[in-house]
């Protein structure tokens, strides 16, 4: 167990945080940016100085749950991780905190938490990392509860068995990314699911969300994963059979993931995992324009060659986040492989690009992790790849610093086919220009692509754009709004992997079908009959 | 719109049946097989002569949709194909026929049928191709209905739009395999999903039924080949946003996806469809012995090379279906692409082989379908790999000549991880080995893989043994039953792509979570409040 400290209203760790020197730079970059003399810097509202409203429940000490109500804990499980939880947490806006969090031990805790919780008409909270984007893990519930609690389940957070032979392994859902890669990295395996947020999420919410991982094709989603789960319900405890493929009905599985904690409490899973990539081969592609880099990017998403990273950044994130010059576009492209050298895959992927107008400048890298460690090769993180992976990983401490200085700063994310992708594009962007122009004066919006499929693509845009202290919500929320109708206008999903939460909803509920709502909703029914788990997020009890 | 004639008790077209000579060889082949002197070979009861119940009901005029009573249209839709089927049919035991088979000719009269259904208290059958193997399509409902219609949905047969940049396609649920490749060919597309049924199956049916195609990894099942569906419920029409991948919730087409026509008729269907395949190359492996090959098909499969075909044989399947000599086992190993020629990936999967004692007599074969149609190359279908092909789509016409001959012919299929396969293949075959001696006097049963997985694979057992003319289905039963104990004793699914129906469901209702059938059934009272729908598969009504 790590002694670390965690921020209570930032994304991480207070020791990866930006330094004041850090910070000094990156406002000196914003000012320049934004073409402003100079940039305020403020500092978050102390935890001392936090005023929450009083808990109205707390767990009964018969449960033997470990549990508080301090200021701090509830604090740090009121809002998730999106721009808007990181300004009200910096800002010290906490209008709904939860009224006690809850750390079950193990799953019979689980389920004595939730029986209380049923019969107290209490709200019950799964948290996991609490890196939700959208409303995930928040106590806005609605008035139909006594109370709501945040279920903390991150110490579930062991990997109890490993098959070896098929390759899988039963996981708590508790485990944060890291924690999960530790115990398996003496086996030689590894989960290989690196969302951004890889470092705070955990299994469980990986698989309650749909989260997308850093994989570009074939397996994108978490879903694909899943050997078999087990989730406490309302009702009991519901458990599929361990298969690694099956036929038989309606997959048990998939009605639970994307549930968001709304039919249950996830508390463990058997996950295919693989062995450690030994062989890679990247590349980093420039193309004069962003038509041309999607078309080359499509032409690879259907050659059937399955590359592991595939991602298209347009003009400005090359520049901005890989330090690539003028160019239109740049493919970021990787493969990896514990069984072969991936030289073939990468040079037919390249050559495809090449026909598109692509160009390589620091040329094709393969690596042999083998061939490394005896102190040999070349190593495959250099250039414009490299500085790819490191600005994705620091990202979210950045924006810790400029939620400081009222930047707004956030994303969104969709997916649709390639062929509504250029109208979707022109007409997002125009869409959040326009917003941002009216709402900021100004800013910038920018595209990559997170995964490509055969069939379409999931592009995900970046807004920077100046804020006014104590506005910035209301602002943020316009855009976002704008951004949102545009998604749906054009044939996009209202999110290819940052999940519904309640921040969603409004968008969700016109783009899912209203007889699976009505499905949904009848299957809540059976599942958690007093209707306290996660209320409002995805759909709203019956 | 062909003219041919369908068997009405037979697997398909009659003209395609074996003719005098073949029936005669295949008898004299059985015969010594058997180590009997002759073997009678019985005709089928005569449409003339069979005597099915009087219809109950009748779809009123004013529907406007096309029907028959007639016996030869009710015989045709009373079963599905497998054996139990086929021997009653033969038999003319024809116990539950529809009372009526309606043909609707577009989405609306689907509507007026269901919703005559649900008001005069019918159950409503949907029937796509009618190859069910587990009375899927059958009218045994129980007691609680005024009749049973047949809803056949070969007339929505169109191919209705095709989106050649995102290569998908709009595809009428009622089209049979052969029907929607024609309608591609043209654009130069395929969806490549070839089940042993494709001849005479539909995409409705593929869909409702999660059913596996020949493809060996990778997309295995029709899930994965689905953007968004199109479905009449008994209470409107839920239809989903057409995406490449989304996080937005629990996929609504998961749910409808294995629901085999309780929760809806699916009327349509948005596909992902592929570019022609142009480069192949396939290998035909022989082991020493038959875990040799499982340890090698397990190395390919978690590989990541993704083959096409990757079907492992028995010593006894080799012999008999693809002529192969005196092996273990014979893995029949293929590759194909649109886009590039496969011989790196064929190169490192036949290596793995020889890693593990395999050898490759005939050597590896590569092809490239330009320079075939040039007039060069070298035709990739010879030796044990094309044999096994052409035996493997002329089964089901052998099957029909099997049963004039009471020979018991049938098979099961199951997954499971690989660290289950030695122990339920050791303990299956026991099982079945045993069951025939018991129930036969003797008999065999062969195995081999149809779809191989990083962490599993999926084992499908043939079983050969002499019957008692008159009662084969008892015969057959006590097997089957002997057959589903071991394989969910030993942690395999009732099946891969077999579906549930009516037949699996004492074995389906102990694998699946409990908690998970009250939730299906809930959403079936909200999609199905008259419970017309298919009553008696997957799920009972609530």
């Amino acid at each position: 167990m790590t002694s670390r400290q965690r921020s209570w209203w930032g994304w991480g760790w207070e020791d990866e945080a930006l330094d004041a020197e850090q910070r000094r730079k990156l406002a000196a970059a914003v000012a320049g940016r934004l073409g402003r003399g100079d940039i305020e810097v403020r500092d978050p509202v102390g935890l001392a100085d936090l005023r929450l409203r009083e808990p109205r429940v707390e767990p009964p000490a018969g449960l033997g749950v470990r549990w508080s109500a301090s200021i701090g804990d509830r604090a740090a499980h009121t809002f998730g991780k999106s721009y808007r939880d990181v300004v009200r947490g910096f800002a010290g806006d906490l209008d709904c905190p939860p009224d006690a969090v809850a750390w079950p031990a193990d799953e019979a805790e689980v389920v004595r938490l939730l029986d209380w919780c049923a019969d107290a008409g209490v709200a019950a909270l799964p948290y996991g990392g609490g890196s939700s984007v959208v409303g995930g893990v928040e106590a806005r519930v609605g008035d139909g509860y006594a109370g709501a609690v945040s279920i903390d389940l991150t110490s579930l957070d062991r990997v109890l068995e490993i098959d070896r032979v098929s390759r899988a392994a039963r996981i708590q859902a508790g485990a944060l990314g890291p924690v999960i890669e530790d115990q398996l990295r003496p086996h030689g395996l590894t989960l290989r699911h690196f969302p951004q947020s890889f470092e705070l999420s955990t299994l469980g919410g990986w698989l309650a969300t749909r989260s997308g991982g850093h994989y570009a094709s074939v397996y994108t989603h978490i879903d694909d994963l899943v050997e078999s789960m087990r989730v406490v319900t309302g009702a009991g405890i519901a458990e599929s059979r361990r298969l690694p493929g099956s036929g038989a009905g309606p997959s048990p599985d998939r009605l639970f993931l994307g549930s968001e904690g709304t039919l249950g409490v996830i508390t463990e899973a058997w996950m295919r995992v693989q062995d450690r990539p030994r062989f890679k081969g990247s590349a980093g592609i420039h193309f004069p324009t962003l038509a041309a880099g999607v078309d080359a990017t499509r032409a690879v998403a259907q050659s059937g060659l399955f590359p592991t990273n595939c991602r298209l950044l347009d003009g400005t994130e090359a520049a901005l986040s890989a330090g690539a010059g003028d160019v239109g576009a740049l493919l970021v492209l990787g493969f990896e492989s514990a069984d072969h050298p991936v030289g073939p895959w990468l040079d037919r992927a390249v050559e495809l690009c090449r026909d598109h107008g692509g160009t390589v400048p620091d040329g094709p890298s393969l690596s042999d992790a083998a061939v490394e460690a005896r102190g040999g090769g070349r190593a495959s993180q250099e250039g414009a790849v490299g500085n790819w992976r490191s600005s994705f990983l620091r990202a979210p401490y950045a924006r810790d610093a400029l939620v400081a200085m009222s930047v707004i700063v956030e994303t969104f994310e969709t997916s649709c086919t390639w062929d509504r992708f250029d109208a979707l594009h022109a007409g997002v962007t125009a869409a959040v220009e326009d917003a941002v122009a009216r709402v900021c004066g100004g800013g910038w919006v920018t595209c990559r692509f997170t995964h490509v499929y055969p069939d379409g693509v999931a592009p995900y845009f970046s807004v920077f754009a100046p804020g006014r202290p104590g506005s910035e919500i209301a602002m943020w929320d316009e855009i976002k709004a704008a951004a949102a109708e545009a998604v749906l206008a054009h044939g996009g999903t209202i999110t290819h992997h940052h999940a519904v939460g309640r921040d969603h909803r409004p968008w969700y509920d016109r783009q899912r079908p209203d007889l699976f709502a009505g499905a949904l909703r009848a299957a809540k029914a059976t599942l958690d009959p007093a209707g306290v788990l996660n209320p409002g997020a995805v759909i709203d009890p019956a």
